[in-house]
């Protein structure tokens, strides 16, 4: 139930009663009182708790609105927003950034563009208007041909039916959580984990339970106690360097989640981001490809390694669902440009995108050394950190008790943005963890752009105001 | 033998039992654990596996066949269904086929596709990898100011921020049942209507009421009626050329609808996805200029008029609705691909897109009437159909009884592809109607075809086992 109770109102102040209810609210929201999606109490009912007047209750409910920490349903009721995910969909450019630790792609210089346009020209005077016509649903053939060669270079041996375009992973996410969870179904994520999945599942109205991952993977003792009690219909993974974490899974790991995911009956999927850019000579393993039992279902994204903008990926689906996705699919976007497809699988094919990978991975070695580097010389003692075993996430922890929501806030009006912890975990809880990405930073500033972030988390820990976490979340043992 | 037995019923949650039980089979049915056309348990036999009333078992075949995942055989059983939308989705590649009545895009040789690529290579040197970077989930700014101006002309007077860019009116309809549709909600569709709309609403488990269509468009006497009791969420509607019937809604229902929305608390979806395309010398009006109360959500797609395969679209939604739109597109697919977004607005800035869609309007409107003449000159007299107001579907029906489903079956093995009117309402039962659609057929062609089609269907109806229908639907009075 609701806390309001717990608000104070001073009936004879001079500060006028609504604001004094709004701000009450507000602080609730902030301090992660009342969960992402609570129905406030109507109008009548908060006249009740308070004794008031509903013009005050429906003045305060109106800030709220306006400033975006509830939302309203018509005929339903006022709810409150989910205030982060607003800093996901921000725009940056009102801001005077100087450092972007949030975004997770390569530099737009570096993409392949005139290859690209080439090709398109190529594709163009090659297939006229049946380039721009309706494409099947499941995707070009000759490029889920050119995928499918692909994946037996790396070990995935998969029939072409079971293979389906997505514009981009977080589609296929989207369309697994329409075609495979039903209300009120149990999903075992990560945690940390990608939010974007967790949005996505819940709003099926699926019940997530989350295990904590460490360096070897998802927790697996945690993970059969749950699966045995909660029979999940899905459990959601990211077993190459894991967001936010960099995490990967041991193959032990990838050996024990299989085998339950068979003597439990469920689904795994797989989340793989990134994990073609790999610079640490360990041979990345895919889950997929250990998969004898046709338990998972794996989700590739080029956003990440070739260009956001282009929004294509790919699935590979266990047979028994494919003909459902295929479905979901079509009736989330019909299908995708088929016009891109056509560029792409050239671009697969003609071995460019070989090149461009080579190319990518010895900048994001470079990258990835230099920043492991200075953190390591210029790192304040209390802070953690964790290094990943690929990708540019950095995973972090602040001492105990400090609020990484308020290290966000704290440092985007000083013009560096960071992911505070909060956003990776179902609860949206305030943790002492955060997340920072150099993809975006460039080489040469690098060093800058670490001692700067290290200089205000100083100032930050010395404001003791910022101690406020009761319960720090302790998933991860340092 | 069936394996009910496998499914738990847990008698003391409060998800109730038959809810359990429908789950429970639906589940199997997916997993292709029970094969299609096997025969269901009897009532009685249910009742006894599982220890509970015959009410529970009857609702839950009820809900399952209600969701199309198994059929009935009077007298006989329940059994499951094939849940393959085989057709929808099949690729006609395999067959032989001389008439494609069912395409309603246009022939891929009207295309604008030297235009386009000029445009496209224009963005790219103008823009570099920024043009395949990440956009924001709302759209490309430029588009959406071109948009706003173009919407203009039509008399919609709306803010830019209302204005969201979406990859095709299937993704919006999509991210609208996402958002504003909660597990049980009432949605009000026009019947006949389109499929896509219906799947996307039933996925969310929206319960849908049908309102039957007319030459002036939906009965406004039968959907008062409907709203009063039933308290929509919301109505989706075509005002314009409606798909499948072609009909128009007249000035008189436009303004009570709306009405209705406003004095019962509801909103409409305008789905507009041909009314550029008007050849009557009619003017069109669309709904959306005359909401003066924010009740409609305009979608508009680029699909019939433009290139299908750009996947390109947008939504003008009320102020209320577009922050949560805009979060259920974010994580639908991140955003709409903003290299085609680019490309696009300068199409429509240069006035390209005028000159297109009057060419693509004077070879519409010459297929119309050349139909037109041929339907009125070959029709049999036992066949009703209703002149279109635009577009270019044309809705019939057999003589009472008969099976337009059979029909569809019977014209595919003759090579000819036509749209039976199952398809287009939430029951799927069976029907005297179907639609063609003239879109690719060649202008040289369209006396043979219409000749054919009809000598196929005197044979179809001279042999009387197609006459099946016991109750056929009288929605339509012509």
């Amino acid at each position: 139930m609701i806390v309001l109770n717990e608000i104070k109102l001073d009936k004879d102040k001079k500060y006028p009663l609504y604001k004094q209810l709004y701000k009450g609210i507000k602080d609730l929201i902030i301090d992660n009182r009342i969960e992402v999606n609570t129905k406030l109490p109507s109008i009548r009912e908060t006249c009740k708790i308070f004794n008031i007047n509903s013009s005050t209750v429906v003045s305060a409910y109106n800030l709220l609105e306006k400033e975006g920490y509830v939302y309203k349903k018509t005929g339903s009721g006022t709810y409150i927003k989910n205030i982060d995910v607003d800093n996901t969909l921000d725009n940056k450019k009102n801001l005077n950034i100087i450092y972007d630790f949030q975004n997770l792609t390569a530099d737009s210089k570096l993409f392949p563009v005139s290859e690209f346009k080439e090709l398109m020209n190529v594709v163009i005077d090659r297939d006229g208007g049946s380039a721009f016509d309706y494409h099947e649903s499941i995707g070009y053939l000759p490029l889920r041909k050119v995928i499918k060669s692909h994946l037996e270079e790396k070990n995935i041996f998969t029939p072409l039916e079971s293979i389906q375009i997505i514009s981009g992973t977080q589609q296929g996410i989207d369309i697994l959580s329409k075609t495979i969870l039903d209300y009120g179904d149990i999903v075992i994520t990560e945690a940390p984990t990608y939010p974007g999945a967790l949005y996505s599942f819940k709003s099926r109205s699926a019940k997530i339970i989350e295990i904590p991952v460490d360096r070897d993977g998802i927790d697996i003792t945690i993970l059969e106690h749950k699966i045995k009690n909660f029979k999940p219909r899905v459990i959601y993974t990211m077993p190459n360097f894991q967001n936010p974490t960099g995490f990967s899974y041991s193959l032990n790991t990838m050996k024990k989640i299989l085998e339950l995911a068979e003597k439990y009956n469920t689904y795994i999927i797989e989340d793989d981001y990134i994990s073609d850019i790999n610079f640490n000579n360990k041979k990345v393993k895919l889950l997929k490809s250990l998969d004898d039992n046709n338990r998972v279902i794996y989700l590739k994204s080029f956003s990440k390694t070739f260009m956001p903008g282009i929004r294509l990926g790919f699935a590979v689906l266990p047979i028994k669902l494919s003909q459902n996705f295929l479905l979901g699919k079509h009736f989330s976007d019909i299908s995708t440009s088929g016009f891109i497809q056509r560029i792409f699988e050239l671009y697969l094919k003609e071995k460019m995108w070989d090149n461009h990978i080579k190319k990518l991975s010895s900048i994001y070695k470079m990258k990835y050394d230099l920043t492991k580097k200075y953190i390591k010389k210029y790192i304040p003692l209390y802070l953690r950190y964790y290094r990943p075993d690929g990708g540019l996430n950095f995973w972090f922890a602040l001492p105990d008790g400090y609020s990484s929501k308020k290290l966000e806030i704290y440092l985007k009006e000083k013009g560096i943005l960071i992911s505070c912890g909060s956003r990776f975990y179902s609860s949206n809880n305030d943790t002492e963890y955060f997340r920072i990405n150099i993809s975006s930073i460039e080489i040469k500033e690098i060093e800058k752009s670490i001692i700067l972030l290290f200089k205000y988390i100083n100032k930050f820990i010395k404001n003791k105001n910022n101690k406020t976490l009761i319960h720090p979340i302790n998933y991860f043992d340092f």
